[in-house]
């Protein structure tokens, strides 16, 4: 029966598989910091020489920053655009890694065997699931289930500054009848998830300014102004007592979750403690009174991703610096306006500054929440191909990371998008050591069979 | 008459005075660095050469960092004993020097010429005053005012870890009449200044760890603690609205300034715009209620000299840090106990940490704060020596810096310390393009040799 043939070529083509991943794997697209613009440009004709190989008639298209990967393929049935991004976070601090980041390797651990290395799981090792799945149909049919379009950007890492301009451009040739998106996860280690929720993400970089240079803190320690403090000072008013933030008018918009919905995530049975635990926590800590599912899938944050100022080096410098700076993000709730807050924030904390200190902003990506209708006969058809898989049934979850294409392939082309992913919590994206299961990166390889077979009926 | 010869010798010499200097700033003494110790090495030599060429018997002298050099010569008069270390501090940010730091050369500006590089105000140039007062006597004379004993120390910007120890060990040979320390400053531009009052200084660095990794804020986002706003909670908790640290018993044994200093500060006509506006500040930002002098000369403090947590790179990282850090000073005054408020410090930290956080310390330095007793000669004879030298007459002053050796020199070996120095409060030290003005250089020089001539009459 055809479905097997192609899910028996995904296992006998495993190996070849992974070894194609680790040589992507390898160039380190790291889209956020200018130095490595060549080696993005390198991954993008990576995939294009790959997907040319399995037939595809693809395309590296040059965009303001780092290029695009687009790549289309005939077939029977409906038309399908699958997206994902080849680039990856920055590697810092590179001492906590156990094996370079760009020399990715198969490793055997107490969970089984591991891919390791930086974009394993994010996002190149998910999107390869696809192309995998598209290669091996290819081999045993000569053509694909649907029509396929393929969709590669650069730029996810670093709030994928040309994808709308991109996507406006191209409207016409970007268009399908659905979206399919793998850069979700797993729920636990073995329930596959359909994302219908997604937090959006807004980013803010400020530099506070006090004394036009560094002063000396016996000279002037008492009587300066110290930006770091002013800085602190306004970090620590962002949230109250219970978790709340400050920022005026910040919860304008935001909506309870839907009964229904809550009942569900109530039904996953999610652990505080055990999801904390693996990463040496114990105690949730957002709003009082959610749960915390609400706390990572529903309920808007604000986080502080990294602070600088002063004296860093080893031993000890008494200094008053001239500056301090933060960079703050906010995940996103549907109702929330991302350019509306950036100016709330914005003015929360002019209205705290001292007067002889300056604060310059740097915005940084700014992109909605959004929420999927699952509608679209797809999701029925994806939850049951899926459920076929794995060894429990497929459910629909929310993600509290910031996926803005989800949302731009419902503004920008109509469409909606089904996110699919097989990551695990643990697998340390955007951390040190980076790795994604053999198995994720296999049954991914398997999903992807099964879903299209399921579409194409 | 002689002191004439001898001050006519120094403005001859001043050239090759210059010359001596700039060589003993082109090595890079940062003590604070283990990258240069060598250089710190280097400069002890160069120091142990030149005095060797004055006549002296002196010899470099090994500790667990960074060598002592001591150097004797005998003479008619009073055992003096002179302090200054040939240290400096990291020369960090490099960019906003329009020099480098360690190529110094003499510049002319509008106020005049100026030695510009690292150390040529803190302490290179202002130790150089007495050796080249020294120099220019024995030229002239042949011998010495007074039996001279010079002491100069690789570590003061680094919390003089050995300098306590090698005291104790060579305490007779140190011990002298009365100790003269070169490491402050005039008053203003142009009234010489003794300084009767030091605040000491409390250094410490503390880390405080949340999870165990760095993560991803779309997946923890909420729900995770984030070390960087428990750091800057607690930073901003180390002061009330009033400017008043709140550390439990900081305030322990401080009292209020005696009324006739307190007049004596008031008639000097310190002007806090003035003093502020010249590093770009305009309010004051210490306590409520208290005058400039008294943030700076006679009031404690708590300061950030340093902040670092997460992503601090171009662009934008959204990361859940694992760790945050700061490094944080106390400027103390007489009647507080270093030690005792680094416990009481650290337990103010422990008691505002979440239950699944952990803090580590680091001590810095720790020197007590001083009062010199005025009672011995040498202060009236200094006063008047300087008054003669300078447009202003000498004046009583406090110093908001720390200079634990002046409590040393009382503690280990009873001797009082009389404060002097030339520096100016726009030389820039701890800052990008230090600088030591040629005249306080110059009138240093001849600073000294009248100060030497009134004690040895």
């Amino acid at each position: 029966m055809t479905l097997d043939a192609v899910l028996d070529q995904v296992d006998g083509d495993l190996e070849s598989a992974v070894a194609r991943l680790l040589e992507l794997l390898r160039i380190p697209s790291i889209s956020t910091d200018p130095a490595y613009k060549e080696d993005c440009d390198a991954a993008a004709d990576w995939l294009v020489d790959d997907l040319q190989s399995i037939g595809f008639d693809v395309s590296k298209r040059p965009t303001p920053g780092h290029p695009m990967v687009v790549a289309h393929a005939e077939g029977e049935g409906p038309h399908v655009m699958f997206y994902g991004h080849y680039d990856v976070q920055p590697v810092d601090p590179l001492s906590l890694w156990s094996n370079p980041p760009f020399e990715p390797r198969l490793e055997d651990t107490d969970n089984g065997p591991v891919i390791r290395g930086r974009g394993s799981s994010d996002d190149k090792g998910q999107l390869m699931t696809f192309v995998e799945a598209c290669r091996a149909w290819k081999v045993v049919h000569g053509t694909l289930p649907a029509k396929i379009s393929l969709f590669f950007e650069g730029e996810e890492e670093s709030g994928s500054p040309s994808l709308v301009p991109f996507m406006q451009e191209n409207a016409d040739e970007l268009k399908a009848d659905i979206a399919l998106i793998c850069d979700t996860g797993l729920f636990g280690d073995s329930t596959p998830a359909i994302v219908t929720r997604l937090r959006g993400l807004l980013g803010e970089e400020l530099t506070i300014t006090g004394p036009s240079k560094d002063l000396h803190s016996g000279m002037y320690g008492g009587i300066a102004r110290n930006p770091i403090r002013v800085l602190a000072k306004i970090i620590a008013s962002l949230h109250d007592a219970s978790g709340r933030i400050m920022v005026p008018d910040f919860y304008d918009g935001v909506e309870e979750l839907p009964a229904d919905i809550a009942q569900q995530w109530n039904d996953l049975g999610f652990d505080n403690s055990e999801f904390l635990g693996e990463v040496g926590l114990g105690v949730p800590a957002g709003e009082d009174g959610r749960t915390g599912l609400e706390m990572i899938w529903s309920r808007p944050t604000c986080e502080v991703n990294g602070i600088s100022g002063g004296y860093q080096g080893d031993g000890f410098k008494t200094v008053l610096p001239s500056q301090a700076s933060a960079k703050i993000s906010f995940r996103l709730v549907p109702g929330q306006d991302p350019l509306k807050l950036r100016e709330s924030f914005r003015a929360f904390v002019q209205a705290q500054l001292p007067e002889d200190c300056t604060v310059e902003f740097k915005g940084h990506g700014a992109g909605s929440a959004s929420e999927m209708s699952t509608d679209h006969p797809a999701f029925e058809q994806a939850r049951a191909a899926l459920s076929d898989e794995w060894p429990n049934p497929a459910t629909f979850v929310g993600c509290g990371g910031s996926i803005p294409i989800a949302g731009h392939f419902k503004d920008i082309l109509g469409m909606d998008a089904m996110l699919i992913g097989f990551g695990k919590d643990d697998d340390q994206i955007h951390s040190p050591n980076e790795k994604y299961d053999l198995s994720s990166f296999h049954k991914g390889i398997r999903s992807w069979v099964r879903v299209l077979d399921a579409m194409s009926k």
